[in-house]
Parts: C-alpha cells; sequence; structure tokens
C-alpha cells in the first residue's frame, strides 16, 4: 500500500476531479435548460459518470445545483478579475465588468442561464459579478468619482439591470448585445453620479479582447 | 325555462364569480409561499369549493396560476391609475408609481409575492406596473422632462430595481421600506435624465393616501 498511495493519489485526485467536473457541467445545462427536477440518474447519464460516482461528490441533486451556480458564478468572477486587472479607476472597473458581463449572454447562453436562473438569490451572492460591482461602486465613492448615498440601494438597481438585460438580450435575438449594454452601463454611471458626457466616454473605451470570457465547453 | 331564466341568471353569475375568486384568491397564497407544484385537491380545499367547481372556470393548474397573477398585476394596475389620476406630469405619475409599488411589498406580502415570484416574465407583460412606467417615461421624454434614448432598455434597468428592491425588502426586514423606495426611486430619476435636486424633490412630496393600495384580504 505504502508504494500504491506515492504514485495513484494524483490520478485518483485527477480523476475524482474529472468526474466532479463532468456533473457539474451537466447540472449546468441542466439548469440552463430549466430542468430543475431532472432526475439524478439523468443528469450521470448525460456526464457520463455512474451513478455511484455522483454520491461520492454530492448528497443531493440539489448540492450539486448549487455546485454547479457556484463554480459558474466563480468561472465569471475569474473572468472579471482577469479582464480588469490592469485598471485603476475603479469608475472603470466597474463600467467594464458591466460591459463585459452583458456580453457574455449571447457568447455563452449556458454560463449566462444558469446565472439568470438564480437571480433573484444571486445579487447577494459573495460570488461572481455583485460583490465585484459592489466593491468598485463603494471605492468609486470614496474616490469621489460616484455619489452613492447607500450602496446597497444602488446594487438593487445595479443587480436588478443586469439580470432584466441578460433576458432581454435572450428574448430579443436581433438586438445589438454590445450596444444595448453599452447603453445600459452608460445610464447606470449616470445614475451613480458620473456626469452624462464622462458615463458615454467611459462605455466607448475599446474592451480587453473577450476569448478570456469563460466558454461552456472549457468547464471541465 | 323562461321564468328561471329571468331571476337566477344573476344569482349564479354571482356564485360563479365568487367560485372563481376564491380560487384565484386561493392560488395567490400558494404562488406566494412558493408552492408552485401543490396538486389542485390542495387548491381547492383551500379555496373552499369543489373539485368539479374547479374544473368550471379552469382547465389545469397552469391556467389557475396564470388567472392569478394577471389578477394580482390588474389589481395593482388599477390601484395605480386610481391614485395617480390627478397628476399631470408624467414625471410624477413615473415616480409616484414606483414609490407607492415600493410600499405594496411589506403592506400586502402576498401580492407582492405573487408579483416577484413571475419577475422577470411579468417586465414584458401588458398588466402592472410595467406598460404603465414605459408609458409615463415615454410621455416625459417627448415632453423634454426625461432624456431617454431607448425606453425598452431604460424600463430594462426600472424593472430590475423594482423586482429587486422588492426581494431587498423581504429580506431585510429592519430597513425602511418607505426611504429605501424613495432613494432608489430618486437614482431611477437622475438615471433617466432629471436634475438631482428635482429628482429629490420630487420623491419627497406627499403621496396620497395607500388605503386604495389592493389589499390580498379584499381580493374576493
Amino acid at each position: 500500500m505504502a508504494d500504491k498511495t506515492r504514485e495513484e493519489p494524483n490520478r485518483l485526485e485527477r480523476r475524482k476531479a474529472r468526474t466532479r467536473a463532468a456533473l457539474v457541467t451537466a447540472a449546468q445545462s441542466f439548469i440552463a435548460a430549466g430542468k430543475l427536477n431532472a432526475p439524478i440518474l439523468e443528469i450521470t447519464q448525460a456526464a457520463d459518470v455512474g451513478m455511484g460516482s455522483f454520491y461520492n461528490h454530492f448528497q443531493s441533486r440539489e448540492e450539486l445545483f448549487q455546485a454547479a451556480i457556484e463554480e459558474a458564478l466563480d468561472r465569471h468572477g475569474a473572468a472579471l478579475d482577469l479582464l480588469c486587472e490592469n485598471l485603476d479607476d475603479p469608475a472603470q472597473v466597474f463600467a467594464q465588468s458591466f460591459r463585459l458581463t452583458g456580453r457574455l449572454h449571447r457568447r455563452n447562453p449556458t454560463l449566462s442561464k444558469v446565472l439568470l436562473s438564480n437571480g433573484l438569490a444571486l445579487i447577494r451572492s459573495d460570488r461572481g459579478l455583485a460583490p465585484r460591482a459592489s466593491r468598485d461602486i463603494e471605492a468609486a465613492t470614496r474616490a469621489g468619482r460616484f455619489q452613492v448615498q447607500d450602496v446597497e440601494l444602488a446594487m438593487t438597481i445595479v443587480a436588478g439591470a443586469a439580470i432584466c438585460l441578460g433576458q432581454l438580450l435572450h428574448d430579443q435575438a436581433d438586438r445589438d448585445d454590445a450596444a444595448a449594454t453599452d447603453q445600459v452601463t452608460e445610464d447606470l454611471l449616470r445614475m451613480l453620479g458620473l456626469p452624462a458626457d464622462e458615463a458615454h466616454e467611459i462605455c466607448q473605451r475599446p474592451l480587453p479582447p473577450l476569448d478570456a470570457l469563460p466558454q461552456h465547453d472549457t468547464a471541465a
């Protein structure tokens, strides 16, 4: 056994991680499709893993779905961090994060629908866009860039706009998602206290290449 | 038969209307409680009507739930119309409707939760707050009171804020609902193009007595 443990944990760990990732990815597809009542068997079949493997990782479908939502939020949050790491102005970090998030819905409909499926709960999540937007609004207010009385109430508007914009972009396939997102971001910046011309200008700035935005296929 | 039809239709019609209203009210309670999978039998028992009566009015639980949501929206819309009928300025109609809607969540949690339960779908409903807010934004923009490029995108923010504010007021029982609602309304007015001081002033104006806001108990 001593010999085995020296070599095999890594391979075993990798296989376990692959199995878990396959379940999470499958769960995200079910959530995105609105199939919240799918039997565990159906999910394991879609993930191509055995029923027994399921219970090595999760105690229930609810626990898997929760993990799937958290993974989606974390992936989106990590992409935002990566794509905004070179910005100093918190107002611009806020604007760029919102503009990138708006562009996610069509690029990655599965991730988008997982995020939207749990909309109201996600507003107060400590993962994904919400905590970052909250952090940026606070920093921009401290720096005198935004004039915000109550960050939580401002976040209520920002989060609501983020969710409803995502829904609109799915409902109206012929709408230009970039233009719509930039207009909503500009409106929000004005609401947060930025002068109209500056709000407009910030939303016209070039964005970093979107390739770093999470793609569903790379989830596993 | 000739004699009967002269007398009985009214009584029969009234009884039918009472039965339907009892079913709709019961359905609203189930929706508000998140019991969307409740068996029809359970709903008819809560409404104190027979199973046979159910099928005189609705073909399925889904049809009843749809009617229950529409009744809630219509009731809320009628209250807004009544409470804003004396206002001329579309910017003030918008502000007052939003301020009254924010005050509804605690006063009538059942109605509030029925509206929130269907949040994203209701944004584009032709009943309730959404079509009225959309109408007011258009009128205020035409009158030069608001500066809005795209009414539908502005509505995305307004509707998102309305939904998330309702959720916040349910989640945070110790928050002052009137103060929070007025702050969000003020932020939205600024976003829609009103100068900051005027946005603030409009949200401090006295509101009509809230007794005309729909109460759940009077639904039937």
